[in-house]
């Protein structure tokens, strides 16, 4: 209730401000033998990371994460995993015109009129930094569902105006990672870059959206009603800091189709199993997958955080000043917030793959409930 | 986790399928001493259910609420509120000939593939019928919310390509009721009335969308992170049948506006508190509640359930064939989701004013933790 | 948060009051394709209704059970299964005297004190009348346990200090049902019965204790620390109402055992897997199952309603009076508790089936995960 | 689901092996407000640590609590706690003949069939040791009672057959931290402490019980049913390592009183409410708390590893073998358990007061939902 924990039977609880000694999280439900290291996780977390490129804050921090428990010999046990990556560039002072004044559209205020208080170095809870804990816990996440053969992307598909064309999976994968923006089609990667740097010159940020993508989704997975697909990752998306609409298959633009031409026909697969014809339906029917890819996007609005000078309100003086924010901070959102989209994807899937039954809650190697003590890991003689 | 329960504090758990014999929901976490008659709850359930003009299914369903526990001397007594409402109008045989062959888009397939079986009449537990369910459950929510000064209400801004003006809280609370589309603006519902009929005598159906508003949501709602405003409203709103989009604020707009553009500067308010000079943040900032109205929009797709011919693969006979779907269905379903999608935004809100300490969750009309033995509504001699 | 929720994945959701116009449930997480008639419920409902022997009190209630929904041809199809039990025989006049006065040692102070009102006739929500939902509830969980091997019985062991010698599970399965008091050992049941009559006369009541053994858990079932096997029937056993003490294994016993009495020595079975010498340690090791049989003990207090005339202290005069419970009350609470108890308990390990994934949460009769359309209860050509 | 959360609005989620890098824990729910310092948590610990007596093991842990995050200016800022405590005495050498060859009683077996492996060394995730967690969260919550008038405490009533005679709860205030044993009654004492050593010369170890009790537990605490007090607490007392019994008021006892004797009479308190004119109910009734001193008590069975030689099956050789238990291991458990029962009471206590709103759940200065700039400890002009 407190906002910090996600999941239900894969269950993510996280800790820790942007300026605190550091960030943390607790991973509950992970399945035994599961093969992991502290490599599988930095890989997203160096995806995240500040300071990575010229359109990111330029704060400096390695995010080196450190598994302090839930591992044996190399592979999860089936209890807590717990995750600790230490804050090093910290650095408050530039936050104190802040402490009693807020920055226009953060947290600041609503914060401090929830808890009568708040940890204002950084933007302390409210911070996105905080994400660093999700984005770890994601990479668990995708590693589990690798084994099932489910595959996850996102990329930058919208900057201010500057919208992508349409691209395959096949080229996230291959692609995205190749320029600062994370967007797979390389022109429009280079617009995107030209005009977030245009606004940082100015000394103000731009919007943004994240396409996302999952393929190989078994058939069947998610739950009626309140806890379907589209509402469990209407959560986990909207959840994505600066997030302000979500959408799956057509999204917005269902609004404008008729039931004719958004119903997709029914066909056979090569198995002899009802498919459809296409996937304007977005890979759930009923709150339900139907084999297809999920996808959809997700709007990041413009960092609040800007150098430009705004009017704040101070509470404890009573008076209206101009103030520009300082610190270190991005121009743009999309870009750090791909590997974020990908976790909550992940972290949600997971938990349905879980909540299905296709992973064994117990341990990844075996069928559910079998009971096999040839199987041990732990036992050195095995290794 | 089987997707029947909403909420933490405030949860509404139900039961019931198109063409069962009853629909009926539990509302536990209610607190005790608020007034509640079944026609409170009738109100809402009027507005949703079936038959009610030209641009909804026939299925003649009176939707009487029965209240089976939890009032005593006509107010709650803080223990669980049992709900049912009898189905007295279902006709299954035109569903026969989808019981194997799914319709198209629809969760008949999925349903199937993840249960192994399914309730076939009407669409049985997939059927829009259920949020009868969630309509009773939040217009309690809506009561509770009416004696803390909240006040909600939506209407339909869009079908097809017909969109409806800006309009004020106060045009909504008046005018939304005014015609069968519920938009509230008189020459736009026309022109969505008009639209309708055409779609409809093609045997074919439209999507659209539905504006959401709520008012005097105290400062200071909501909590950080996986657990915000927005993530739980996205939950919701995703929840409600044939949503494809969730947005609030700017929603998908806010990716082409700068960081300067969207921010809100702080003024002080009568009162000396920080207040935000205009409320492009849509009423949340750092998923906590700003005081500003929370607004935005939901899309829904269009019914999926048409008469025109559509192509369906039958599993049991390996055939594909050509069907109708011949049932009674509402060629949009915007204007019978405006309730739902109220209901929804109530019992969000209802659950953070009782995750908040906001509202007691013990009494009403005490402060939290007060023990006074002198209020009894259940004591005769009191009446 | 309210009560009236019990279990994870397998819920169950209750609603009503002893003179409210019905009893009602909601079972969520129930996996498709079992078979379920109202009559398997019906079998333990009459175990516990009232009226059913000259020990137990005397209201009339068939305690004849609905299913709502959740059904199709006779097999659960994995949505919500909603039970209502209508209450018939309700005469609350004789509560009036302690509608301000609270009943000694009964809910009536605590409920009115919290919720600043209660529903007072025949005790309300706080009544035992509310277990007839749990013993619903737990008649389709002892139905999927079976399937799985696991079965289950209870019996009453204690009333008074007449105390049942030990019996072995194949006697608990076969004599338990033979007498009025549920106790297997029929010389003590005599004594029993005598015991309770004795204080019956007197208007008074007595307290005593159920003796519960559940046979074929698996090894591995139950989870570390505050989900252990242990944690759960802790919470699921103190629950029963008039329950002042729960223990598993030696119980209270272990006080006075040293280590090396109690340790079970290992030995292999006939399949080479390590089993306990004996069973001291009740089945559960470290919270989770050992294989061995998982036994324990519950406390139960005398009923509070007794004819004998008690003082009680009445809010609204401000003056103390002596009152007689005038209504009709069991004298000794095991005898129907059984079924009680023996739910609990088949709710508490059924959650932990689908939570290890031994049970499929969607299909009972496939691989958790496997998708075949060849199976459809739901297809009446399938009949 | 994984047995590393407690709580439900507030929340503990741990980590940690026995033999790993680090315990820690991060609680979710704790108001904004309170004053907290390492040294707050520390003293508790400290009545918990190993090493501290000769019969404790001899395990020399320091259990410095590092708390990262969730504190600003030395006071709670309503977001995670996050702590940790880092493992620096563990010696894993003497647990490798129990690899695949589990001890008599301990969880060595269940977790690997469970989980198909377990970190081993030192017992790992079973290791009583993981309590720690559970005293530090336990801290603050009594930090949080104590400002609400709630004061809780336990002793050591019975090791193997000596019994303490009963005290009051002024002398458990007062006496039970003079003694190794924790038991307040001193002669008592030097009789457990004799029957320990003898026991500890042997090899062997013994069982024996905790009495607690809890005052000032405002009225009206509690819920109906599933979530009674007493069943939350029954919960909370079995996840106690080695717990083989809970008990309230009479306990089992209860079994041999009749209604007339047990059931207590009510007059008038001072300010004319009723109250119970003793407390055989223990503080609970209906599952709420009647504002009397809530009681009872919890079994510990003996620690399962002994020197004293036992026999096992090595499941990877096949063979039996006799084994003595050779690492540092406690010859009884009750004197180091209790901190950690009073933990587990007021983590119990304390989430029950929030859930009552007796505690405003975002900042423990004010009035639920009261909106304050003045209250700003964050800022550094207030200091």
């Amino acid at each position: 209730m407190n906002g910090n924990r996600f999941g239900r039977l894969f269950q993510v609880t996280t800790f820790g401000e942007s300026h605190g000694e550091a960030m943390g999280c607790t991973i509950s439900g992970c399945p035994a033998g599961l093969e992991l290291s502290e490599e599988d996780i930095q890989a997203d977390l160096d995806r995240r990371k500040p300071g990575q490129s010229m359109i990111t804050t330029s704060r400096g921090e390695p995010d080196d994460v450190s598994i302090k428990s839930g591992i044996q010999d190399g592979y999860t046990t089936g209890t807590p995993i717990g995750l600790v990556i230490q804050n090093k560039d910290a650095r408050s002072g530039k936050y104190e015109p802040f402490i009693t004044a807020p920055r226009p559209s953060h947290g600041d205020f609503t914060y401090s009129a929830k808890f009568g208080t708040r940890n204002w170095g950084g933007g302390g809870r409210s911070s996105a930094r905080e994400t660093v804990n999700w984005v770890a816990a994601g990479a668990i996440a995708k590693k589990l569902l690798a084994r099932e053969g489910v595959e996850l992307k996102a990329h930058v598909n919208q900057i201010g105006d500057v919208e992508a064309p349409e691209v395959s999976f096949e080229e996230m994968l291959e692609h995205s990672e190749e320029n600062d923006v994370r967007c797979v089609h390389p022109e429009t990667a280079d617009e995107m870059q030209a005009l977030i740097e245009e606004y940082q010159e100015e000394g103000d940020s731009i919007g943004g959206s994240i396409y996302f993508e999952a393929q190989g989704v078994p058939v069947g997975l998610g739950a009626p009603r309140f806890d379907s697909l589209s509402a469990r990752l209407g959560q986990a998306m909207m959840a994505v800091p600066a997030t302000t609409a979500f959408e799956f298959g057509l999204g917005t633009e269902a609004a404008e189709w008729t039931g004719k031409d958004r119903n997709d026909d029914w066909e056979f697969d090569e198995e002899g199993n009802p498919t459809p014809v296409e996937n304007d339906h977005g890979g759930i029917q009923g709150g339900i997958s139907s084999g297809e890819p999920i996808y959809g996007e997700v709007t990041l609005h413009a960092p609040t955080s800007i150098p430009k000078s705004q009017q704040t309100a101070d509470w404890e003086t009573g008076e209206l000043k101009e103030e520009k924010v300082i610190g270190r901070h991005d121009p743009v959102l999309p870009p750090r917030g791909v590997p974020v989209v990908e976790a909550m994807l992940a972290l949600t899937l997971v938990d349905f793959m879980l909540l299905s039954g296709r992973l064994n809650p117990d341990r990844v190697d075996d069928q559910p409930g079998e009971y096999d003590t040839d199987y041990h890991p732990s036992n050195p003689q095995n290794e």
